[in-house]
């Protein structure tokens, strides 16, 4: 059966902490969804503020193979007709084929919060429908705090509905707007309303307040209900919004619904990957289906297990939604584990050989120093090619010396002079930083650019720092990860001492090697 | 209605990606989650090393006021007697009331993956329970793959089942080990078990694979399941376990459920933090109940909507479970909690004054600074004498100067001078150590203790160190957490900068002022 998928990232999406899009950010999103096969983007609010409203002229002329942009406003003011409310006027002006408006249907919220009347509220509802159909708009009625609503009085959120119904609204959207409710209560709720209005397509919005969207927007479907509006990666206010990224693959994969074209399945992870980059956070490891480490193996009888019947740690196939079984390299990995993550970059690596015989141990040994390679991969090759006889290091440190200091200096605290030598040749390079690392990590690119201008090219991304044995204080061992990127792809890597600067040398080190060893 | 809870953090979640603790953090885990009111914490698996059964061994004299601490292994091995089994024997010598076993309930992974005959498998199952019992234990039974074997041989399933439950299990724990089922199966599966086992303790056990586990365990306990197995905060391999906080939450505060002491429900968001800084993570700012952001509201409508009528953007009164309620734009919260956290140090202070007005907007200020005041008290307490007027500071800096190099000399990679003036009196000592913070701590304790003698009393007993905008990679700003103790007491410090020796001096330098004002 069809489900029409409805996504909210550019709109309700927009309203989470940290997330903000720019017109170009925008359009890649509406493009990418549309790819992918959505039916519904929300693309914003036309009447919020004058660029939004630019925006959408700018996108009347875009064209999309699958999905309809929306406009979202609100129902007219009380106590003025609709063809004199300007965010009705507005919706008029965006030009899309559909509008979604949200109006009241929890009689206490139409009481103390907008203080209408219940029939004002009603005939609110209606005439903006009607107006805007009237204007050949197509209109999605989202009804705000519906199940609250019908909690608390089920024979006005019913009316509410069939105002909207009645006025010609094509989707009834059935908002849980405080994110709260439970997923028998989104089963029971939605079938009275898809058993009222058998002809309509019934929609459903909800919120992840208690951790309940994804189960509370499939237990609506089986109820009947026909659409599903959220946000792509779970983008949103307080919790977030209804995962749709899950839902289309717990619904496609496992009840036979189609959600997207099926063809476009194994394009799931690919486009969370792109909406993420261009909102510009970090999909969380343990995101369900389309996170990093979603299908991810760390304990040695888990990673034997998923190799002997993949069902075992694998609800899906992963490669059916453009992900990859990943194992995670720790002390616990086992050879095979081990094996299959290598056989990519030493393909004529024997498993049963003398030598992985000697990066099992030496993984081991690492590991007992503190070493963690599930996250700094390049590092890990680095290693093996050390084993193997393969690694020619890219320069020989001499000596390095940092300063830190208070009183500052002229605004900087720390100094960094660094000797290195390559192919015979002696270079000495120094910098100020923010802190002793950058410090370093200026004067070593300065000296290392001579040889290899192509360092430049490369950028430090991220940094990492975790404390070891913290008990022992300020004696303790620290692990730092540093990522490190050029124009075509971004590697981790991983240093470990008792000195922060010695183990951030160590991962800059093993950066650079690894930049310089892939050209 | 009663419900257990049995977390699983130290055990399920520690296989989380970038999740290890230490042996300190495992016992501030269990202090926390049994001053919460948790009634089961499953501590580790005995046998998997021997540093695990020597944690065992150090728990064992805990005194806990509520929670039992069970030891996690396996049925025996096939065609060998349980007496004879070395992961049975160790879960013995862990010396807990309480044990939990997994075995194969999935009658393909007994035939495919272990390659045991189905009554062997039984006989594995039944005997492993009866072995324990016999010894003293209380078992737990943890039906590995319970739903993807109820859905391939229901028959075999139950099998399973009634193998432990006739050898004496206390509690079937049914596993959704791979993440994948959704509610509605869990809840009809759950019925199935509970109508066969009406007087035995059902548990339900679920990964979040589908973004479902919070909703697949709530159903289970509708269908009658009595205990929930997860983790506090939803730590765990792939896409984590079951998130207790959510579930603990959910049906306490909205289905009467007793999960945890009525009085301790408002602890959890600061049990939830304690766990989160002990694990060395950040609490997604959109997590259900506990995060940052979970009742987070842009000022405007919504702000209007919640002061107006509050269950309007909340499904919950966030106070309820120690959260706060945020607005985003406007900031006008906050000043009850400080209040309520500083009496006790300040009793004359005045709730509705002047001084509690410039303590809010400093904290505000500081929080946008990167500073969290949370874990690290004795920091917070010193701002405020600071803006009291009260505090007197135990020593001026003159000027630190602090090297390191490579290559190290005699072993030592750091050196520091530390320059301090006390009462007049200047005073500057050297030191070297293990990296630039232990060599500048050592030196600074030395400047000190001529003045102090009592500062040989205090050590630092915990560092770590996160990384804020780690996008900036080396010129990231770090906040550095430093926990001291003395005989009586101990107490957390922090400081913020782009320097990691800046902020570790600011949080080291407030470690002694704060010893030396409680004299």
């Amino acid at each position: 059966m069809k489900l029409q998928i409805f996504d909210s990232t550019l709109r309700d999406g927009a309203q989470g902490a940290n997330i903000s899009f720019s017109v170009d950010d925008k359009i890649k999103v509406i493009e990418t969804l549309d790819k992918l096969g959505v039916d519904f983007i929300e693309a914003g609010n036309p009447f919020s503020n004058p660029a939004e409203m630019q925006f959408f002229q700018r996108i009347a002329g875009m064209k999309l193979e699958h999905a309809k942009i929306v406009a979202f406003g609100s129902t007219r003011r009380k106590g003025i007709r609709p063809e004199e409310d300007s965010n009705l006027k507005s919706l008029i002006a965006a030009g899309t084929e559909y509008v979604a408006i949200f109006g009241k249907s929890h009689i206490m919220h139409v009481t103390d919060v907008i203080k209408a009347t219940p029939e004002e509220n009603l005939a609110m509802i209606g005439e903006s429908v009607k107006f805007l159909a009237d204007n050949g708009k197509k209109v999605v009625f989202d009804a705000e705090h519906f199940f609250d609503g019908y909690k608390t009085d089920p024979a006005y959120a019913m009316k509410a509905l069939d105002s909207a119904k009645n006025a010609g609204a094509q989707v009834l959207c059935l908002c849980d707007t405080n994110g709260g409710i439970f997923p028998d209560e989104a089963y029971e709720i939605t079938k009275k309303v898809t058993e009222r209005f058998p002809d309509t397509v019934v929609a459903i919005h909800c919120h992840n307040d208690g951790g309940l969207a994804v189960a509370d927007s499939m237990e609506a479907v089986k109820a009947g209900a026909r659409q599903v509006q959220g946000t792509f990666l779970g983008f949103g206010e307080r919790c977030g919004n209804a995962n749709l990224s899950a839902i289309i693959c717990n619904l496609q994969l496992k009840r036979g619904y189609e959600c997207i074209p099926a063809e476009n399945l194994k394009n799931i992870y690919e486009s969370a990957m792109t909406i993420a980059d261009t909102a510009n956070v970090a999909v969380p490891a343990n995101q369900p289906y389309i996170g990093m480490n979603a299908f991810a193996h760390k304990a040695g009888m888990h990673a034997d297990g998923v190799l002997k019947y993949s069902s075992s740690f694998e609800h899906v196939d992963p490669e059916s939604i453009g992900n990859k079984r990943k194992f995670l390299l720790s002390e616990i990995s086992g050879k095979s584990a081990i094996y299959d993550k290598l056989k990519n970059y030493f393909p004529t690596l024997d498993k049963n050989g003398k030598e992985m015989g000697e990066i099992v141990s030496a993984l081991k040994e690492r590991a007992l120093a503190g070493y963690q390679y599930e996250a700094a991969e390049a590092s890990f090759v680095l290693l093996v090619e050390k084993i193997l006889g393969k690694y020619k290091s890219s320069f020989d440190l001499i000596n390095y010396k940092i300063i830190n200091e208070q009183p500052a200096i002229e605004g900087k605290v720390a100094s960094a002079i660094v000797k290195i030598r390559v192919n015979g040749v002696t270079k000495i390079s120094a910098s100020d930083g923010e802190g002793p690392v950058h410090a370093m990590d200026l004067a070593l690119r300065s000296a290392l650019s001579e040889f290899y201008p192509e360092i430049a090219h490369v950028s430090l991304i991220d940094y990492k720092v975790r404390v070891l044995d913290s008990d022992k204080a300020t004696a303790a061992k620290v692990r730092v990860l540093i990522t490190s990127a050029n124009s075509a792809d971004n590697w981790t890597t991983v240093g470990v001492s008792e000195d922060i600067i010695e183990a951030s040398w160590i991962a800059l080190t093993d950066s650079i090697d690894y930049a310089l060893m892939k050209q």
